[in-house]
């Protein structure tokens, strides 16, 4: 995976830590890298600024340092919008959200909170404001990656680079 | 994945739903099975059954019918205990465990339902029960793991093949 | 109570551990017995498997090791469906209920986890669903007793007899 | 029951609405009856003042408007304080406890609010508070009857008599 | 602030134990005077009793003995109606009160348990029962009020003079 | 208090819209900036940083996006670690913080998020890690004021200056 370091540095500028705490293990690393790249940069009806969202949304309910500092300087990035990014950190209800992103997000937070609690009426909702199935599957795939990750990164005290804390603001 | 699937009937004598959930998208599926297969089937200090334990405590937590179905299944079925499987499926505490897999579990569904309250004082107390940094690793990324599938399958209603249920009784 | 001990090992093939608990004292046994079987085998709106739906939803939410036990394995027996044991243990809402036991379940959970929440629209759900003031009490009873009895399980550290993992599988 | 009513009216000065719910079926009012008078009144290692001041911790909890109303008024006139039946309504901790009784309600109140996790670490602090094997059914009993007792009586929108506001002020 | 002192003995009977102990520092006994006499005894479109009456839902909610204790007695006296003040310090559910005033008490208890939960349909839900923008503000800032004091009466163990428990029973 | 509008404008370079949100009614202004000033910027054995922090633990608590976005501002001003600001907005054990600062904040958190369970023991920590019992009054004091603004923020929608969010990144 050296390549892929090497293309972080070259694109980001920095290779961020969480690719750090993998790399002892090729396996596992290439493993993430593989489905972090598909749920939050391939073809999805979510832009990549929604899926943004939903990575710091959930990582507000978990609390999860790491992953609130680097996908909310990605809110900021992506949308433009450097209060947006703060207001999800904080609470996502305070943010001025259309109709379809208020959903969005009120489902990934419950599925975070409550995920035994979600059923069809919870799918409606969705469809209602406007997903298909397969969005409702990408919602519910980069809501569980996070709770994936910020347990990861709590478990194991991942520390965020320091370059995020200042971007796009 | 068609000879993945090939492989799963003969060995299994079926093709576990989850499969054929992620199967609409072949780098989602290819993704999923490869991460599945190195944290559950891949070199650790944690035994197969003590990482299929972590999968039952975690999806007893978050009350997830699809992965307590088949993960319950897999815990009687290595441990040649029926008991077992039950008392981790109801409650963890229930079970008669020697130090280190009640370390390994309390620090579960720590994670599980308090990501933002683990500590070095948490990792400690699973250090004092004889784990090394690598062991703590694999645990969190089980517990990361299924904390994603519980809410993946909790979000798409996924139901668990029958032939779990009679399983390793 | 002898003759009761006695009419369990015949009807039974056992004693169950509770009875076995409760014995030390005459008066507490005949009690708990009494109470017991006007509950659950007493005349009633509700049916016999009916009130075990409840028992065992109630232990869920408790999380009782001895009567998700018990009163799983008498679910799988009444309704003579496996399946639906295993999901009430585990999640309520993975079952497809139909609307009255739904609603029934949902009360007796609520009822369970926030009783000072419970209110005439709470009663109301259930008349809609078709259930008398008679049976309301009747749920509301049983609701409590198992309440009572998952308290005393745990406090105890009651053991389900071994037998009940096995039936009706 | 028409005898232990009259009893009751005559002890008493009335008949404690909770009786005259359970009046519409004798088989009901008897085994309920039986069961209170065997915990609250029978012999025990704890006093009849310590069985309400469980009592009350317990309804506390739940926030059960009867239970508090009713044995509220008991401790006030068992203990011939006031201000205990207020504390231990509003907040146990807030009262004056010995050693013995605070780890009694410390207990009751664990036993209610997470009956899962009462394991023998918490039997452990009993015995070192002095109680013995006996005491800990008991009070597991009384913690029980009254999480039973608080649903019923929160279910079927149970209200004290108004006499029980003016004891022992 | 002796005279403030002079005039609590002479109006009261005694002073409240609250004002003793901010006491030490004249500022701050100024402070929260000032704006607890204006919060509760100025101008507003809600009575005395309604402001009481939020303050002893938000204290029963925080379970704080001191407030619960003092302004209890001042709703028992403000009503008229000894139980209403016991309904409220128990459960303000199973007080019977017009729609106005439960929509307040609702409106002060999720603001006091989810204040971030708290959104533009909660106040529509006030307005809708008869409220104005300044009645939504008073509404609050009692709410808000009674979340500081019960945390400085409990944080600093603060004890109500006896003489409320008897005061209007 | 036009002139102390005057006297922000001219320090700060604005007037925070808490201040304009409080102007409806002159009294109300007055003794909420009273308070204020007592409380975060007169005499203290806590610093005016530390008592900030305690201002976003807190709010952070309570998801308060006003609160946390103002007084976030604060710490990083104060500390000159824009980072340290971000940490405690985020989760406040992710903060390196010395012995001291995070019993100050372990307790702020504490007495927050459950009042009712602050005793004794919570006091002899503070003291332990050196504080005294007029700082302790300080704490609670400052943990007791942001329960009650973030309440108010959130009831009425109170949205922060805009200038906040770029403060000493």
């Amino acid at each position: 995976m050296a390549a892929y370091f090497k293309k972080c540095q070259d694109k980001l500028g920095f290779v961020p830590n969480v690719l750090a705490a993998y790399a002892f293990d090729n396996a596992k690393l290439e493993t993430f890298v593989a489905m972090y790249n598909d749920l939050m940069l391939g073809d999805s009806g979510l832009s990549k600024l929604e899926r943004e969202m939903i990575a710091v949304a959930v990582s507000s309910q978990n609390r999860c340092y790491y992953c609130l500092t680097a996908h909310g300087a990605a809110v900021r990035q992506y949308s433009g919008n450097p209060l947006l990014g703060e207001q999800i950190v904080m609470n996502y209800r305070a943010a001025r959200l259309d109709r379809r992103q208020r959903a969005m997000l009120d489902f990934a937070v419950k599925l975070t909170s409550q995920p035994w609690g979600v059923e069809e009426g919870d799918r409606e909702r969705l469809r209602r404001a406007g997903f298909t199935d397969r969005d409702i599957w990408d919602i519910s795939a980069v809501v569980g990656f996070f709770n994936m990750s910020n347990r990861v990164a709590s478990a194991t005290d991942m520390r965020p680079n320091t370059v995020y804390h200042g971007q796009a603001r």
